[in-house]
């Protein structure tokens, strides 16, 4: 397992990692069986983890690129014969079509299909590839928690003041620490935080089901409600930002994330609370002009027509189910990344910290 | 049981009322248990029936009013001696207390407080509170079929197109019809309806356990959508009205209604989408200057934590849970009750329609 313990920072509290590289397999959390139980997967196939991403046993825009990454250091040491150039960059692929919307996926396989081509046999592969997805992970770390100071130089609002969020961007969702949740837990560490309304996201419930369990196992004041609470609780004045994570960030800094991210940024702007968006570049995908053009995964309306396998409506309903949604540019406050913060993002603030034409996977 | 066919509009579909009224007993759909199982409680004491509405077994502001309104036409078959008057004014304080928010309650039981005042003995107070209660019913019937045609005439999209509707306002809230989903069935009568987008409603899930189910019986096109996608829903263009009830609307206009409403209200004004609420006149609370003076309702935090009794957050997490908002007027572009439809609603046009000074319960 790589060192994330940050030697530097001894006392950071990561929060509940999801995931565990043992060298020869990844232990993915099953998250969705939290909070109830706490079961571990075992993989060591590179179809096995893209199953466990199309599944949604992780989850997360950061945790799903570090997840792929060691999906293919482990395709590396399952090849066979003289193939094995193909028959990762085969396994690459697979991983490539088991989501759609979260670009940091196309991002790590990207990087992992670089450091392959300069790979001149299957051992050098398998080191060089293994090696490569433990930075990726270890970065990942890094990133958050130099976004939550980026973010919290950014938050100038005096004493202790409320956020809301939306979905889980916490230790679970990452490397560890967490993006938006990262820069809650870095507002709770500076005593700045009063509470934290989360949003229970439907029809996946992220934030009841692991952001309120990620944040009470770390003594963080946090308070559920449901979706369409969150505009009174906007008009109520205590929450000064709400803050998000994204799936992916375009040239212009459009931004798609969860299903409700757009509304609440209608309504943050509406009851003139900032809203603030968190994200490493990996999650930066400036080869996509603006948000119109990022593939929105719709899942199977099964996901709202039961909760938790117990049924909750008629079957057969015809049920519209987009996981994910944009938000425009010129509704967010502040994109944060590891990079610094751009206030009132736009095409040239992203060049800026971005350059003009990074391409995709 | 009452007339409810309405001879003079035969073949008017009423849809699935879910309170039948037998002469000495009051039958309710446990609307809990909705859409999977189809029980009817039997009740012949206006202490079942105060329960009855305190858990949420009949829901809906007209449907807890009309069926208050039985509850104390029960009361007055138990009467046991000389102080009948005094055990049926106890029966309708009880009745009262089972929920806060809706004004129909208070409204019906003051109307049938009147009635009983002018009863000179326990036998005229059965028979004059139950044809009372009859004709609350009846009339609600009526104020909604009444509603629907102001509804549509204010309506001046041209073709088909969709609307966007929160809760359940339809057969199952109401004595018959439905408030806002009375206007629904109105434009699905006139062929001038697309699609309902229904939201799901959490936590209670009236749109996914009773809209989906009570306007897939009818063949009415329905699909469901979480909350929080309805803000995606309204940017594509194809929804030209948001429509819902309301459970008291006060001398300005505003309007209280289940959570989530206020959140829709920014949202459509946002979008360009117009705002319509629909309510009968026994929704109007002129006693209440405005939204801030409206007692509202907050139920126990569980009903985030369980959908249906199964768990989805951590036990003993914080809980918000306010099951309704208020929408300020400003808002809203059209209230429409049977008395007429109210364009920008404010003071004026408010009193002009309902008077200065009605007294609440």
């Amino acid at each position: 397992m790589p060192d994330l313990s940050m030697s530097s920072q001894p006392s950071r509290n990561l929060g509940t990692v999801a995931l565990k590289w043992h060298g020869d397999r990844l232990d993915l959390l099953d998250q969705r069986q939290l909070p109830h139980h706490e079961n571990w997967l075992s993989l060591d196939t590179a179809e096995g983890v893209g199953r466990c991403i199309g599944d949604m046993v992780v989850r997360g825009a950061p945790a799903i690129g570090i997840s792929a990454a060691y999906g293919v250091a482990l395709a590396a040491r399952q090849v066979t014969d003289e193939h094995w150039q193909s028959q990762i960059r085969s396994a690459i692929e697979t991983l490539a079509k088991s989501r759609p919307t979260a670009v940091n996926l196309f991002w790590a396989l990207s990087r992992m299909t670089s450091v392959l081509a300069g790979c001149d046999s299957a051992a050098e592969a398998v080191a060089r590839l293994t090696e490569t997805a433990v930075a990726i992970h270890q970065e990942d770390v890094a990133a958050n928690l130099a976004m939550a100071d980026h973010a919290l130089a950014v938050m100038d609002d005096p004493g202790r003041f409320s956020v809301l969020t939306h979905c889980n961007t916490g230790a679970l969702a990452t490397g560890g620490y967490g993006t938006a949740l990262g820069v809650v837990r870095r507002l709770h560490e500076a005593g700045r935080l009063h509470n934290v309304f989360a949003d229970e996201t439907r029809p996946w419930l992220q934030g009841s089901r692991l952001t309120a369990w990620e944040l009470a196992r770390d003594n963080i004041p946090v308070t559920l409600n449901s979706d369409s609470a969150a505009a009174s609780i906007l008009r109520q004045g205590e929450v000064k930002w709400v803050i998000v994570g994204a799936d992916r960030i375009t040239a212009n800094g459009d931004v798609a994330n969860k299903i409700g991210t757009y509304s609440l940024a209608v309504l943050a702007r509406y009851h003139r609370v900032r809203f603030m968006v968190v994200a490493p570049s990996s999650t930066v995908d400036m080869a996509l002009a603006s948000g119109d053009h990022i593939p929105i995964e719709e899942r199977d309306g099964r996901e709202l027509l039961e909760v938790q396998g117990t049924p909750v409506a008629p079957r057969d309903i015809k049920a519209y189910n987009p996981v994910f949604d944009v938000t425009p540019a010129s509704l967010i406050d502040v994109i944060v990344t590891e990079r610094g913060a751009v206030s009132a993002p736009g095409v040239a603030a992203m060049e800026h910290l971005f350059g003009a034409s990074r391409k995709a996977f």
